[in-house]
Order: C-alpha cells, then structure tokens, then sequence
C-alpha cells in the first residue's frame, strides 16, 4: 500500500511584532523554499503577519490595511501549493463591541493563488497576558444575536441588527441551520485527496471550555494543523502535549502543531516563543522535529499513518530555563539595538547570573561591570566582583560612592532633614542606579540592568529607583533558589570558569549596613528555601492561594507538601512558634499585597518564564493588603 | 389623582476596592438611615462590595467568599424595604473559561430580608481600563452552548456540557424558550404597585452591542434603574445623558442613574469616580440631585410622571478637570496614608500646579518645596519657586546640585568615561529626583511627586529616575495647554496668591543646558499649541490617528479642522515647508511609538482625567515605531 500523506513544509519562523512587512517577506522566502522542495502544504502561526501582542495596535486603521494587504500577497503566492497564515481579518461594515471596525483573530487557507476559506478563531483566552475579546470578534456572540433576533419585532432594534452583520436571509439562516453554520465553520480542506483541518491556538485547547472545535473538526478530517502563537513558559509544552495527544487518540486523527519563534512584549512582560512545533501521531506520540527558540522551514513528508517509535522529550527544568532567558536577551538587546550593556555587580549571585546570561550575547569589550562599594561592602564580595569580570574578561570598573552619599547626607542635614540609617540604605541603592550605572550607560551609549530576582519583587525588598532600575529585568520571573540553580548550570555547561564558587557559598545580603555584614553571616531577612515556596504559591499556583488557605494547610498539616518542600524547613525555621508564623506570613504578605506593588509599577519589563510573572500577565491594583473573615478565624484558632 | 412614586435613597457612596467589610459596613449604614425616612427603596452602585477595579483579586477564592457573605447581610437588612446592590455571585460548580471558579457581575435584588432576583450583566466593556471578560462570565455564551448541544451527540461533548452549567431539562429548556429565558432574565420587580426594573451599567450603553438588554426590559417597567460602577472620564457624563435620555424618551419611561464616588485604580492608572448619579424623566429631562465626588445618600420621593422643567446642566471643562483631579489626590493620599508631601519646584508652570493642586489637600506645615539649582537655573526661576512657596506658606528649601553632579562627572572621567552635554542633562534631572527629591521624602517619611505632563510624557521628554520619577503623576494625563489652563483656573478661584503670575509667562523650558536659557528666550523642543493637539489626536481622538492619517488631512487641507486649532498656528510654525511638517510629525512618531514607551513602562501612576490615559487604558507594547504602506505613498506625493 502506497504511503498516506503529504509534504508539509512548517513555517517556524521568527515573527516580528508589528512589522507585517518584514514578516510577509519572510513568509515569501519561505514559500519560495517549499516550492523549490515540492511542498503540498506550508502551514504558518497564528497571526504570523501583524505578530500577536502588540498592545492596542490593532486600533489603527492603517496597519490593519497593511496586514490584510500582505495577506493578500501570500494568497498569491499559493500557486501550486496550499498555504495556511494566520492574520487579522476586518469587517469594515460591522463594528466591535468598542464600536471601532469589526476584526477577527483568522486563519487563511489558500490555493491555486485564490483564498479558499478562512477560519476564524472561536475560543478567545482572556486570561495571564491574553486580552483577545478586548481586540477581537467572539462569533458566538454574533449567533446569540440571531436568535435573539427571533423574539424581537421593535423596528429599531431590527435596524440595528442589519447594521451588526446580519441581513435577511442569513438571520433566518443562523437560526434554522444552526448546525450548518459548524459545518462550515469548521470543515476541511483536500489537498492530495486527503482531507485537512485548519484551527486556531485555543481551538484546541479546548479544557475550560463548553465548546470545543477540534471535536467538531477532527472527525471529519484525516490530519488536522494547529496554527498557534503560544509564548513559552515553564511546562506549558507538557500541558499541551497532554491536551494534543489525548485529542490525537479520541479521534484517531494525527495534529500537527505550528507555533512561530521571537519575543514579543505587552511593556511589563517580555514573552519568548520557542516555537516548539510538532506532531502527534494518531496514538498520541509526539515528534518535535525542530530545535527550541530556532527558525525552522525545512519541508518533510508527513506519513499520516506514521505511528512514532517514541515520543520525543521535551526539554525541561533549568535547561529550558536557561535557553529561554538567553533567546529572550538576545533578540530583546538586538530588537532595541543595544550593543552595550553595564552592570552593577556587587559580588552576590544574582548580578553574577545577570552578568553571565548577557555574557553570552554581548561581546567582552561591550560589557561592563562596575562594583561600587561604599563603607558597608565587604572585602570578599568586592573580591568576588572582580573575580566574576575576570572570568568574563569584560570591562571592570570600582566606582566607589562614599562621597556622593556622604554629600547627600550633609546637604539634607545641612537643610535640617534627619537621616536615619534606613534613610541611608536606599540612598546607597539610589546612588549606585541612578547616579552611577544610569550615568555611565549614557555615556557609553547603551543600558544598565536590574538585577533584581522574583522574591525581592514580591515583597518590594529593592529600592524604587535604586536595584530595581534599568532597562530589563532578566531574573525577575526567577525566585532566588531558581537564580542560584541557573548559576550551577550556567557553571556546568561551560567549560571555562563563570561565575566565581564562592558566591554560592557567601550569605545573600544587600550590605546597606552594618547589619547586613556577610563576613558575619548576616543578610537578607528571606528564609529563601521556605519564603520561595510560599510566594510561589501567592503567585504561580493555578488557583493562588492567599493567607487563608496557608493558615488552613499548616492547621491541616499538609503545609510541606502543598508548598512542595522538606517538613524540616518549615519546622527548623518556626520551630513550633505559631505566633512567629503568623508574624511572618502577615510581615510578607502586607508587603506583597501592598507596598511592594506601588514598587512594580514602576519595575522594569521582566522576561516571563513563570506561569504568572508580574506585569501585565498578574494584573494587579494599589489596595491595602487583605484578609478574609476565615482567615482572621482560622488565626483565632491557632493562636488561642 | 394621586402622584404615582416611590421613595428611593440612591447610595451614592464611596467604595474602598478590595475591602467588602467596610464597604458593608457602610451600606448598613446607609439602609438604617434610609429606613428612617421611610424609603421604599435603597439602590446601591453596581459592585458595591468588592469594588470594581480590583486587577486579578477576582482570583481569590476566600475574597469572594467574603464578597458573597457580606451580601447576605445586606440581603438580611431588606426587611421593610428593598435594596438593590452590585456584587459578584459565583457558581462554584461551573467553571469561566479560564478555568476557575464562574462569577458573574450581577446586581442583587432583596425584599422582606430574601433575596428575590439577580440580574447578571450580559454586555461587557472589554475596551480601555475595563476587563470584564477576563473575569465574569458572558450570558450569552451559555446560550450558545445550549444551542450547540442540538447537534452533538456525541458522549463527551455531552458530559462536558453538564460540567459546565447545564443540566437535563435546562438544555432542553434553553433551546425551546430562548424568549422565555429573556423574560426571566429581563423582568421588573413590584414595590408599591410600581413595576421596577434593574440594570448593571452597560447593559443601559448599548450602543455598540447587537443586544440591548434595556429594550427589552424597560417596556416592561415604570421605572428603570441602572446600577454603575462609571470612572469619570471628561465629557462622559454628557455622553451618558445622551444615551439615558435617549432611552427614557424612545420607552417613556424614567431612568434612574446610580454611581459610587471614590477612586480606584490598575496600578498604572487611577480613576476617580463622580457619582453623578441622576434621574432622566420620561421626555429625556436631567435632574442630578446630589455634588459631584461627594457622598450621598438623601431619601428622596421619586414621582415617575414628574417632567423637569429644564435639565441640570453638567459641570464641565477646567472646573470639573479640577475636581477630579483636587479628589483624586485627596483620596489617593489617604488611602496610601500620605502625610508629607515633597515637590520639585523649579519655577516652570508643572510643578507649580502640582504644588498648587497639593497644597488644597496637604497642610502647609507638611508640604516641602525644594528647589534644586544647577549653573544652567535662572535666577528668574529661582525666584519664582520661591514665590510659589511664599504663597502656599509651605516649607522651602534650595538644595544646589552643583557639587554632586560635578562629582558624578569626575567620577565618570576618572574612570575613561565620557560626559557629553546630553549625559550631563540626564545626570542632572536624575540628581533632583533620585538622589535629592527621593532621599528628603524617606527623610520626612513622605513621598514625592512626578510633575511631568502628557505633552512630555508621550514623547518621553523627561527623563527615568528623574523627571519621571515620583510616587504618582498628578497632571501625566493633561496636555501642557491645559496644564496652564489649569493653573489659571487654580489662581481664579483663589482669593490669595497661588501661582506667581510670571510662571504663565516664561518660556517653557527644562534649563538643563545653556541651550535652554529662558532668559535668552530658548527652551522646550514643543510648539505646544500644535503639538498638544496633535498628541491628541493619537491617543484621545476616539478613532485614533495615525501618521498616515496627518498626512492625509494636511493633503486636504482638513488638518487644523481635524486638530481643532487655529489655521495660522500650523501655517506660522511650519511657513508651508513640506518637509520640515514631514520631519517634525516622524520626530515625534518616531518617540511616541518607540523610545518614549520604554520610559511610560516604569512612569508612575496617573491621574486618568481624559478619554484615554496612559497605562492599563491605553495599552501599548515595545516595538518599532510602524508607518504603513499608505503613509510612505502619501509621503512621497507630498514631497515630489
């Protein structure tokens, strides 16, 4: 029996963000390969023209003119093979529920130099950095309104549903054919005699939905393609492949899965895309036949009665981590057209990792770290910064900021200000950022970085204007257990010396006083083993817990295990002290929950990794910290 | 005849975001007094309880379980009247389509201590600050569902539609009784024999929806009531009565307008809220009963054929541009406990409507003024701070920087850096801010303010960790053009001196170099009276303006038409030289959409007083500045 299938050429390719020129003529190259290598198929992402978070971009006209017009040239370009694009599709006549133009997040198959059919994206996520009904057109509102069309005989109201999309017959249409209309919305295309489904991102993953469209679909076709443009983050592949595969299986039918690379940001989040694209046999198993975070467009036949040997791993844990953080600075910095970078390093690991991560993508001689020491710093951190530029054989200067803060000091005393020694700590961070490295950017023409990692983010233990300034924030979705594992890996897979040991080992301290010397063993007031553990779970739990349920699981005794930890830490740092713990969690949480927010306002943008990073993707408001009514009597109950 | 009316209080208070037992508490309150008089009817703003602008906190299960109790409360005090009041329900069984738990934005109607309805909202504003379809579920996607379960049979979906809301005879009856589903949906509630319908505030701003849940609900009642939870926005109000009366008049019925006051805010933005709250007659007529941004909660007789005379005319324009602002700033201290507030004050005309504008709500005892000379300050603005001060009777200090931005370049040089003329700028307005301003506000424990304006803030002429720094941006939503109009405002309705006459007079200028010398006349790079105008028309016009769409209305000559300006200001700034108009609109684009971004993304929270502000209003993703096809066409015929 002669093989079932197809050549498939998949375009993984690296969008960029509102610049639908440059993306069609990478599309046009792409296409131009496909065809050179007798491609059927070349199947791109979702919105690969206009690129997908853009912000409110899709408000202006013009651009929407331009997408549409590239789409256009892509259509053209299906002569003697079929093409599948994700794109913007406007309806000029109908409008948004804004009242601005009509628009549809669209997947547009063509052939033969026409368009055959478009398919237009039914499950909208509105959820983390997803803002889709904000932009684009749920069609199942547009059916509501057919039927509601029905019960409703007020001349006015029938005028406006004419001006909302619907005329004569279709309303009769919509409300009798119902079925018809998933029909048509949702059937394949032929290409070799075989027949192929087309459906957007969140089409398929369906979960939390009551309708679902690749159950609809899939049974009618005999391989279905995903167009997505899914932003990576930590384990999101093994959810989808759990999702995809069972799919695959339910209904017999292979999925192809084609997702684009680059970043794209919303301002506060940086998003990566590691493309990732790939196959699901009709048993579930999954070929990833390209690497992570590269363009891809090689043309392979796809047997769509393959069954694979194995399913493909995915690449996991630190090793991914690091691969996204390290593609995401390096097309950020070029995006921006960076070319020089400086960094405060004091010594400690988390400069020290932000120090090694932009080594990989800044040559030597374009980066800079400068130590700044003030009479608070030990001999062993300043040490350690100069070991750490050694080892990365880029510039080192010591700018020392004794006498600027002491001027500081002595011009408010002078004008009968009082500065305590809390006061002085973040004039010191204030110092460093927004003196010295903002200063010493300008003047070598590029950027200074914030070093500052996820748990000093939470609970607003950085200065506003001090270490949480600069131009990106590249550890800020990384709690500080996660920092200090991707500085062991950083260590591991390089051959030459990184990052310098001993910073492993010194006691994480922010050396604004004397009661911060490391020398000593003094330093921050996070227990990180714990404090990581349980900030996690404010944040990046799926359903976030909140002080109640803390209080509720250490009642329980299931603390430990729902904050995945070792029972000794929680017992070694508490010591069976209620009142110390309830301290502790409130000490934290009314930062979190307050303060440190007014901080994240004004934080830099941050690369997600996480399932929920700030910015943008945990949306939050400036209110004072709250507590529920179980929670004040779950207290009540373990305090008395 | 007897006059046919109720005797309703309309709650009209202020809500605290985020915490349901004050604002029950306050409530309560409102309903014994409203008992007193012997009202019929108390009608609460739509969500009421927990507040509305409230970033992800929907996601707390343990909040919304105390959202959820308090209305209870309110439900169990209905006993001799009734209430209605906004307030999230959640159906824990259902899921939203992010997964976690369903919640609707409903307003709860109670009689006799029961509840006797909830009327969930149906049309959600996805558009500007507003979120609703990242939260609460949408009516009439279930209604899909219930279609869609027509056609499936097979098993799965089946099941999957019962775990999501739908049980045995509710398919069926969905399906069959789509108008009876309307009529439950939509009905009045009886109370002295009146037929009172209730709304939650855009299922009444129809507009741009297909489906007006008020069509359908007021032919049914004597009387509509329409529960908000509206920011004030310019203009808004005026826009409302538009549409309210509209409705009043097409369905002779009554409308009444219920609004909280207060603020709320994403982080980014801050929104106060006006109340307003006010009463349409059958023929269209306003009567707005109570002040604006005050609380009120009067019993009032509400006699539904009672025709007004003539309409309440709406505070607009700078005066109610002041109020908004005077409130917001009142409340937004209190809320974060602000005392001591510290202003830049370098004689220009922004930091002293800044200074202005706090001095109405902060003590003068704790209000500092620091002036912060460098060699570049004249003595004209150093002496205009001081009269500033002198009238507001606050305290003054001069601060020079002299020293330590002298050190900063010393420093730099010793090292190999170079300090150019635009490092020294920057090195100065950092100085001011992050060095002197921030240090004296940790000193006196207070905070300081952003006196930066829309007119910089959207072409990024400010500088980060300088200018732009500060704990909230007061006038980062006005144009410089009203910045003076506001200060004019300030010094007409004040019986002493405010703003020295001189600062409306002097050349606008940063004074960062000698090539800003007032004195000699030079100053700011903006011709504020067309660019104000032009800034506009790119971010507040409704149908915002592109490049593209400049070019082509000074094509046609329609340019100050569409800007709203004089025809001699474009004529006198440009002399007809094409290419210098050309120059100038892609200078400014090319900041607006670029590099000026980068500093909104760590900008202090503004005071939104327009139709769109920056931050979660107006949302907006670092990429290259974007001229479409059209632009670049346009461009070429102009300059050929």
């Amino acid at each position: 029996m002669q093989e079932r299938g197809l050549k498939i050429c998949i375009g993984q390719v690296d969008v960029t963000p509102g610049q639908p020129a440059v993306n069609t003529s990478k599309m046009l190259d792409v296409i131009a390969g496909a065809k050179r290598d007798g491609a059927d198929l070349v199947v791109f992402p979702e919105m690969i023209i206009p690129g997908y978070i853009i912000g409110d971009m899709w408000e202006r006209p013009d651009f929407l003119e331009d997408c549409e017009a590239c789409g256009e040239k892509i259509i053209a370009a299906s002569e003697g093979l079929t093409i599948a694009f994700g794109n913007i599709k406007t309806v000029p006549r109908y409008n948004n529920e804004d009242g601005r133009v009509r628009k549809y997040n669209s997947c547009y198959i063509a052939q033969k130099g026409q368009l055959v059919t478009i398919v237009t994206k039914t499950l909208q996520p509105n959820y983390r950095e997803f803002d889709d009904n904000r932009h684009f057109y749920d069609k199942r509102k547009q059916l509501v309104d057919a039927y509601l069309k029905m019960s409703l005989t007020n001349e006015h109201v029938s005028m406006k549903f004419r001006k909302h999309g619907f005329e004569g017959e279709e309303i009769n249409q919509a409300i009798f054919s119902f079925v018809g209309w998933m029909d048509k919305a949702y059937k394949p295309i032929e290409v070799n005699g075989l027949k192929l489904g087309f459906l957007l991102c969140e089409d398929s993953w369906d979960t939390d939905y009551t309708f679902s469209p690749i159950d609809i679909l899939a049974p009618k076709c005999d391989v279905v393609f995903n167009l997505s443009c899914s932003p990576f983050t930590m384990g999101k592949n093994n959810k989808r492949n759990r999702i995809f595969s069972e799919k695959a299986i339910r209904h017999k039918t292979p999925i192809v899965y084609v997702n684009n690379v680059g970043i794209q940001n919303n301002g506060k989040t940086i998003y990566t895309f590691d493309g990732n694209s790939c196959i699901y046999d009709c048993k579930g198993k999954i070929k990833i036949p390209f690497d992570n975070f590269e363009e891809a467009d090689t043309t392979i036949f796809l047997n769509i009665d393959e069954e694979f040997e194995h399913s493909d791993q995915q690449i996991e844990g630190v090793e991914i981590l690091h691969e996204s953080l390290h593609y995401g600075i390096k097309k950020f910095t070029e995006q921006l057209g960076i070319k020089r970078v400086v960094i405060g390093a004091s010594g400690g690991i988390d400069s020290a990792v932000v120090a090694a991560l932009f080594s990989e993508v800044i040559s030597p001689k374009n980066l800079y770290l400068v130590n700044m020491p003030s009479q608070f710093n030990s001999q062993t951190t300043k040490d350690l910064a100069k070991d750490l530029a050694n080892n990365l054989g880029c510039n080192y200067n010591v700018i020392p900021i004794g006498s600027s803060i002491e001027l500081t000091r002595r011009q408010l005393q002078d004008q009968g200000f009082e500065v305590d020694s809390f006061t002085f700590e973040n004039i010191q961070a204030r110092d460093r950022s927004a003196r010295v490295l903002a200063a010493i950017s300008a003047s070598v023409g590029g950027v200074f970085t914030c070093n500052a990692n996820k748990s000093e983010i939470t609970v607003g233990y950085t200065t506003l204007y001090g270490d949480l300034s600069g131009f990106a924030s590249p550890i800020g979705d990384l709690f500080k257990t996660q920092v200090y594992e991707l500085g062991e890996y950083i260590n591991r897979i390089n051959s030459h010396p990184v990052i310098p040991k001993e910073i492993f080992h010194i006691k994480p301290s922010a050396e604004l006083s004397g009661d911060q010397n490391i020398d000593k063993g003094m330093g921050d007031p996070l227990k990180y083993e714990y404090h990581d553990k349980l900030f996690w779970s404010w944040i990046e739990r799926w359903e976030r817990a909140t002080p109640c349920d803390i209080l509720q699981w250490y009642i329980d005794g299931v603390l430990e295990k729902e904050l995945n930890i070792e029972f000794s830490i929680v017992d070694t740092y508490f010591k069976g002290d209620k009142q110390f713990f309830i301290d502790d969690l409130e000490r934290w949480w009314n930062l979190y929950d307050g303060f440190a927010y007014a901080k994240r306002i004004q934080s830099p943008p941050i690369f997600c990794v996480s399932r929920r990073s700030f910015g943008f993707d945990l949306r939050e408001s400036q209110t004072k910290p709250f507590y529920s009514q179980k929670y004040c009597k779950l207290k009540k109950e373990i305090i008395k």
